[in-house]
């Protein structure tokens, strides 16, 4: 079997296990608390950043954008009807810009700094950033998720999905993304209509629920978080 | 023709700018620089980074990552003999890990405080970061160059090349980061002979010469920057 180094709240582990799901490819999951720097996942991936997925093969996968573009290469064919990663180079693009719109964008501006200031932060040693959250960036991430918000609103108005009329690796990175988030409580849904809509579609869907089932030791998730109706 | 919105001294930039040699891709070359977040450009890709290619066909391919795997899939077999993104899944693997080595985590801790330090400050306004330059930022950051030059020297004592015994993305990513760091005399070629020898291949290439040739107004290159014997 697989294996998938991750962190429950890492949203781009959670956008690979969502891949999994999608794949119907099973794959042991083993915590990682990347900030401690342990020898034998180092050794996996020098970079030292989850998630990192090791095939039954022994063919080590570091990092999202790689799991995801080899998915793509050795698996698309053989078990979905649908690419995730579209064929057409055109359409490609379009699924890759907004991967990376979640994956680096609203990482840099909303999810990591949420997920810092209120998880890793609890964990990590004083000399590697832990200690108390810091309200300043808080409140500037909880700012900038809004505007994300209506960029996924405006993009369903135009589209079924996120990159065009197939669902696709983009809505899987958004939702992962922001699945980390509303387990925090920081999602305003009622900031837009249209992506609450395609929120939903998503939540709904058989590859979301170990998502759905996390629960963080000492950090219950917001009240509406396992909700599909909210 | 296609269009190239860079910045000479974006490392991203230059790696595209590698690309266009490698594959005998003509493209006009603007600057632009992103602080000033300009509207026309934004409209291209809302994310707001270089670099950005317009193809003749009118289609954007936003960001370094993209225009990487889009040259694969529609340049690669009719330009060159050589893939350098190789087809088998194993190989991408590691060409796309050394890729993300280099664009994310050495622009990280190397080329992208150093450049923001040296150069973008001196033309940002106050209010978006401008200012003096801070010793301990570039103190910092000088420091992190030594143990990436010892992993280049690391992997090509193993391998021809740094993804393996054909050069590939891995190596143009990498000389790009080091060419704009080197720009700013900032890489001590000192630290490992098997580095050296390696960029000397590179920038041996013609693909380099352009880079080789560029100027910044009011900054000159340190004084190595275009020589192939250093």
């Amino acid at each position: 079997m697989a294996t998938l180094y991750h962190h429950p709240l890492c949203p781009h582990s959670r956008f690979v296990r969502l891949l999994l799901g999608e794949f119907g490819v099973d794959a042991e999951l083993i915590e990682e608390r990347v900030f401690e720097r342990r020898y034998d996942f180092l050794l996996l991936d020098p970079a030292g950043r989850t998630p990192v997925m090791v095939e039954e093969s022994g063919q080590v996968l570091p990092g999202t954008g790689i799991i995801a573009e080899y998915f793509d290469e050795t698996r698309s064919r053989t078990t979905t009807n649908q690419r995730l990663l579209p064929p057409d180079p055109a359409a490609r693009v379009e699924v890759r810009r907004l991967m990376s719109w979640f994956h680096d964008k609203f990482f840099a501006e909303v999810s990591e700094p949420l997920i810092t200031e209120k998880v890793y932060k609890r964990f990590m040693p004083q000399e590697r950033g832990g200690g108390p959250l810091d309200m300043d960036v808080v409140r500037a991430a909880r700012n900038n998720v809004r505007y994300h918000l209506r960029y996924i609103g405006f993009l369903v108005g135009k589209r079924k999905w996120l990159a065009g009329n197939e669902m696709s690796y983009a809505d899987l990175a958004a939702a992962a993304h922001l699945s980390s988030v509303d387990y925090l409580g920081d999602v305003p849904w009622g900031e837009d209509e249209a992506a609450k809509d395609w929120y939903v579609r998503l939540k709904s869907r058989p590859s979301f629920r170990p998502l759905l089932a996390d629960r963080t030791p000492g950090m219950a998730p917001s009240e509406i978080y396992a909700e599909l109706d909210f």
